[in-house]
């Protein structure tokens, strides 16, 4: 059993990976090697980090300390059949896939989910974030936890089972995947009447604040909070040239009604 | 003609009144009276001020310079019946309601749309936001600019025609009651999980922080994004046993799979 994590190998080159790769070179971890579907990626992201591109699974570095898998849940488990390693602890990063995936490789198996969303071109340096932690091994967490720690501070790193760790990443998507849809609805709006989406950001900002404040459910206004039946008809005739939208204000909007005013 | 607005009353205490009151008394205007359907809020609003709480629309003040009309848009048309008013500006705050529901109070009428979201223990110092100008006079408007600019800042007064208000007021509504609904969400099934909320609170505001530097079309991730059928399908079978979570998990990600799958 290693007692520290030293090098690394990283398995996909998105936003996850991208981020995984940059902080932890940054952090002084040797990154050994990259690989991703597309080899351009890997190259790109491995002459950042200092690592060697693999062309395919088998020529990732075996004896790598730790291996994070970051690719699509989808095909974690093809690329798992073609993963070797010599004594390394191999990790996924996603909210939704059992830690078991990984059984066929080793014994040291986990899932290390960073509850965050990611962009290519993020600061490195972005701490403060929780990394949901789970592994076969007891003392793979304590290796998982202190990387966790360097990587998101201290604190952040949290045991989290397959189970929590599904529940959280529906929460995510909710507050990330929807929302953020919601924004874009928001800047379509505001293209076709030809004002700035720059308008709504201070309310953007606001809603969120109040978010982190208060519990969302004390917080609720709007039309559908106070059934104004009125308003609403007037919002479905201006989303009459969009049927998704409208079925996303009556949706979103009913459910307002029954929590708010049975 | 005045030549600039000095005393004011207020009708409604809720958020949007109380908010007015509040950072308008702090600015050093004159707060003659505050009108709300509950005379116990109007009251407790009116002390806080240093103004005379009416029991009835009739008893207002009839000489203040401006009239603020901060009730439930169903209401407005009905209070209009019995403002009287000498020589005074009145205006509403609704973002969907017509300028001209006041047009039977006199030639001085307008709106005041201020794009945010208000709770009553907001901080009155808070500026930063848009506030949307719409007046039958030009000398009005010019009034208007320049409280507003008093009250949230230079350069956040807008000239915003009835019908611009109408879709700011729908793109509030998606940016900040229905993200607010989906939050409340993500809060209901941390709770039914016996998870804090606050491990989501990070993933919350980089979701708000991206939205505000890049366009939110170009931020999408998310299961639906990368039309990830299993995950879907899973988080589907999480929200079983909630017909109304289960039903916006649908819609909004059929919406992102359309967008950008097609």
């Amino acid at each position: 059993m290693n007692t520290s994590i030293k090098t690394i190998s990283i398995l996909g080159a998105g936003n996850v990976g991208t981020f995984f790769a940059g902080s932890l070179y940054n952090l002084g971890y040797a990154i050994h090697s990259v690989y991703s579907r597309n080899y351009d990626d890997a190259f790109l992201l491995a002459k950042r980090v200092g690592a060697r591109a693999a062309r395919n699974v088998k020529e990732l570095d075996n004896n790598s300390d730790l291996y994070i898998i970051a690719i699509k849940d989808d095909s974690i488990s093809e690329l798992v059949k073609n993963l070797q390693v010599k004594n390394g602890l191999v990790v996924h990063t996603s909210g939704s896939i059992e830690m078991d995936v990984l059984d066929s490789i080793s014994n040291r198996i986990g899932v290390l989910y960073p509850l965050q969303t990611f962009s290519k071109g993020m600061d490195l340096k972005t701490k403060g974030f929780p990394i949901c932690i789970e592994t076969k091994q007891p003392e793979d967490y304590t290796l998982l936890k202190e990387l966790s720690e360097r990587l998101a501070g201290v604190g952040q790193a949290y045991p989290i089972d397959s189970k929590q760790r599904k529940a959280l990443h529906l929460g995510a998507v909710f507050v990330c995947n929807f929302t953020n849809y919601l924004y874009s609805i928001a800047e379509d709006l505001m293209k076709i009447n030809e004002l700035p989406l720059e308008l709504l950001h201070p309310l953007i900002i606001e809603t969120v604040n109040k978010s982190t404040i208060n519990l969302p459910s004390l917080n609720q206004t709007g039309p559908a909070k106070r059934n104004d039946i009125k308003v609403m008809k007037q919002h479905l005739e201006l989303l009459n040239s969009n049927t998704g939208y409208k079925e996303i204000y009556k949706v979103i909007s009913e459910a307002i009604i029954n929590k708010y005013n049975k």
